[in-house]
């Protein structure tokens, strides 16, 4: 290669393009006054669902993550002297590493499993043993683990905190925090506002099989109000949209849900435009909704964002990348400072963080 | 699920049960007069048997574990700017997490080797050129293996120290100290009073065969006053119990012992009872002495101590978690402080935590 | 095992062996003068192939690891703060603990991956995507792939450097950069001297096959008068030497380059050889040259030194390692501060370490 092409190949740009989710937390920060009370209910909890959170502690949780993507470098001490046992059962880069990040940035230390082969679990170890274990190794557990079982198993020994990373298709609660988190980044007055006006949400996807999805309209049936209309889009009608449990939360929180099986015609409607089209389940993963792709020529609203929890294929085009449609990075940053304030609290570190303790 | 059952299932409470062994270490560290200088003998050596320590070194070791777990939170930098390499060439969650949350307790830094197949020796590496380069990366090794002679190998190369976490059926020194320092702060007595009552130990397990077995004896050897009759129980008559080398040690050790091939005639007059029914042989394991199973139902004496090297399988049932019978969890917590004094003195900063210097 | 045997074999020696190598680095600091605008170079750069260098770069590079070398312990948190993704989706012991450790020992924090199958490439993920990812979570990548063209893939979306710690058979640029900071610590003469006596080097490889070997031989394209005569010795006359760019390269470089078949008539004139007999290629590794052998009976010069990459086999027999040639073993000590330097450069820490800033 000549030595000016490589130069060109070698170099490149600290700085983030401008489109990627103008997500400066500041305006969040304004919209929410600090009252670390709520987030005391974190004390001695694990978190397994999306359910076990109230609005308060929500958007407690928000500002405290917003203040740590305001002044990122500030507090790398939060977490010093703390161990995080990360252990990810069923494969994952993402998650892990997004998790792994947030620990170390604020100062902690981390044991990494990342083969369930090498566990006790090959020797038919139980799982609360394995939490007895880890109640004597470290002060906060992260697991991901293809069987949905796994997590509450676990919980039942533990005496430190855990966050379900994933259990099965059933929950995957903090990517859901970080995806409302960017959505009211976005829109903060749609908490400091009276009487808001509500945005339309789109999920692409299929809530009974996606974690991400299940999770995520959990955490909308808590904020009703914010939400016009959620349209949720998937290509086979034979699919179950919705199972039981998840048909009755909606309609008791008032959410307005339609279901849709073509994509382009609810687009022009849509504020947040959520896409997925990956399920894991058991060893593997299965892909739905692959009909649809989200591309630059797609009719979005001109200020509509579209989300997407990662990692991404046809379905999202990198044609939207370079647009101001583009969040779904600035989703994937954000959920970093999220973790952060949810792992800040459940090991009782708040108190180095908050202003008024 | 109901948000009062989730409320439930989420909550957790931080305090140890007081049934998992009152294990605290003060009376042990009453009963021990710190000397430093025998824990200079450890300075460039490496932990490879059980036969290596005697008496002095070996209180002076449980003396500073002690301390270490009298004070957790104390010497957070004891290890500061030291590094382990931690090598599980045979699978290992525990032994290996106990390891690292041990350093990693004490300010040091770890890298990681989960995976035989990723190392040179997959490319034919000599464990010797293994040893030499681990000298430039580390301060400190932990290998276990299920090859018996890789340590060995490694060892004569080496310029730093490693502990040998398990050579495949031969031993598992760290974990038997461990053992030793629980019965010691159980019954401190033993090393403190001129003329100890003797206590009775039940061995459920083969010593020809289990590692963790054959250097728990080796340590009994050293302290054969303490022992009345050490009976050991396996249900196999035709499995060798000990090898010729066992067999010639406890003997010139005085140690009273004898072979029996059912458990509960045994329980009504042992104190501590050591059970375990897994050996690592090769790539896989084998479980022996199955019929027994310890459970609360037992004839054992009512302040009898039940120990376990952990992972635990039916041999062990749960019903003796909540009595006081359970010092197996006490064994696994103090086995991580029984490392960090351990690793302290082998990276030569015993003189950070030693009163006296 | 007697307890004077045992003795015996549990004890070793921290000091390092005369023979390994004098390769202290003063002598190198002496003849090369600091001047840190040459590293202002690196800013905002990937490290992708040994072509980008210069030679101002290059000296002030290996000063940098000089004065890292001389003083080991006394810049330890040169990189407080900064997160590594070490990504090894090729396996790796030596690089990966090699960049690991020279990340440790000056304060860093590090997140590994040691198998491809648990990211997210699994699920069809690009690699631009999972750039884009590490921007959010690190501060540096470094990446290993027996796929030659992740790395520039990797390349285009990251915000963060990139170092590239072998691409398929394409290059291995932080391999070559050490092999000739150890030969310049062995003749620091080579670049202060103004008319310096040119050496004579000979590489046992494969120079169209082997990263380390393409890497190198580029480097010495920027010092064509350090050489006089450069050697490469295959035994298979039926393999191409060189491809079509590398020849073209020596040639406008011009670098006297000689081919040869057998090896012993050319070691009485060199004054380096360089031996690797393992090239990965794909997912498993071919050996070149298994005919040839360096060992102590070899007709090498009195004061030659020998270099290897590591792991080595049967190519390079241990009978040298305890001679004057082995300069194998302080070239592998040697990478990690050289390391250092690069990670110190590309990170903007430079200004921690240098006198003048």
């Amino acid at each position: 290669m000549v030595k000016e092409d490589l130069e060109a190949v070698v170099r490149f740009d600290q700085t983030r393009p401008d489109v990627y989710g103008c997500a400066h937390p500041k305006n969040l920060l304004r919209a929410i006054i600090e009252d670390g009370e709520h987030l005391e209910k974190l004390t001695n909890k694990h978190i397994f669902s999306s359910d076990q959170f109230d609005r308060d502690t929500l958007l407690q949780l928000f500002r405290l993550a917003a203040k740590y993507e305001a002044n990122p470098d500030r507090f790398s001490s939060s977490l010093q002297g703390k161990i995080l046992i990360s252990a990810f059962y069923e494969p994952s880069t993402r998650t892990r590493l997004s998790f792994e990040s947030a620990w170390h940035r604020l100062g902690g230390d981390i044991m990494s499993i990342t083969d369930r082969s090498t566990t006790g679990i090959a020797k038919g170890e139980s799982l609360a043993d394995v939490g007895e274990m880890f109640n004597n190794y470290g002060d906060c557990v992260v697991l991901r683990d293809s069987n949905e079982h796994s997590v509450r198993e676990m919980m039942g020994a533990l005496r430190i905190p855990i966050i379900n990373a994933g259990n099965g298709t059933d929950e995957h609660p903090t990517q859901a925090l970080a995806d409302l988190y960017t959505i009211l980044k976005w829109r903060p007055n749609l908490i400091s506002d009276d009487n808001p006006d509500p945005i339309n949400i789109c999920i692409v996807g299929l809530p009974s099989k996606m974690r991400t999805v299940r999770s995520l309209i959990k955490l909308f049936c808590i904020f009703p109000e914010m939400i016009g209309r959620l349209t949720i889009v998937n290509d086979n009608p034979d699919e179950q949209m919705f199972d039981e449990e998840q048909r009755e939360q909606v309609e008791e929180a008032g959410l307005n849900v339609v279901l849709r099986h073509e994509l382009d015609p609810e687009l022009p409607q849509a504020d947040v435009v959520y896409i997925n089209a990956i399920a894991w389940e058991g060893d593997s993963f299965n892909a739905y909704g692959k009909v649809f792709h989200l591309n630059a020529a797609s009719p979005l609203k001109s200020d509509a964002i579209v989300l997407h929890p990662l990692a991404r294929g046809e379905e999202l085009c990198t044609s939207l990348d370079d647009t101001s449609h583009n969040w779904y990075f600035a989703q994937a940053r954000g959920a970093v400072f999220l973790r952060q304030a949810l792992l800040t609290c459940l090991v009782r570190r708040a108190e180095r963080v908050l202003d008024i303790i």
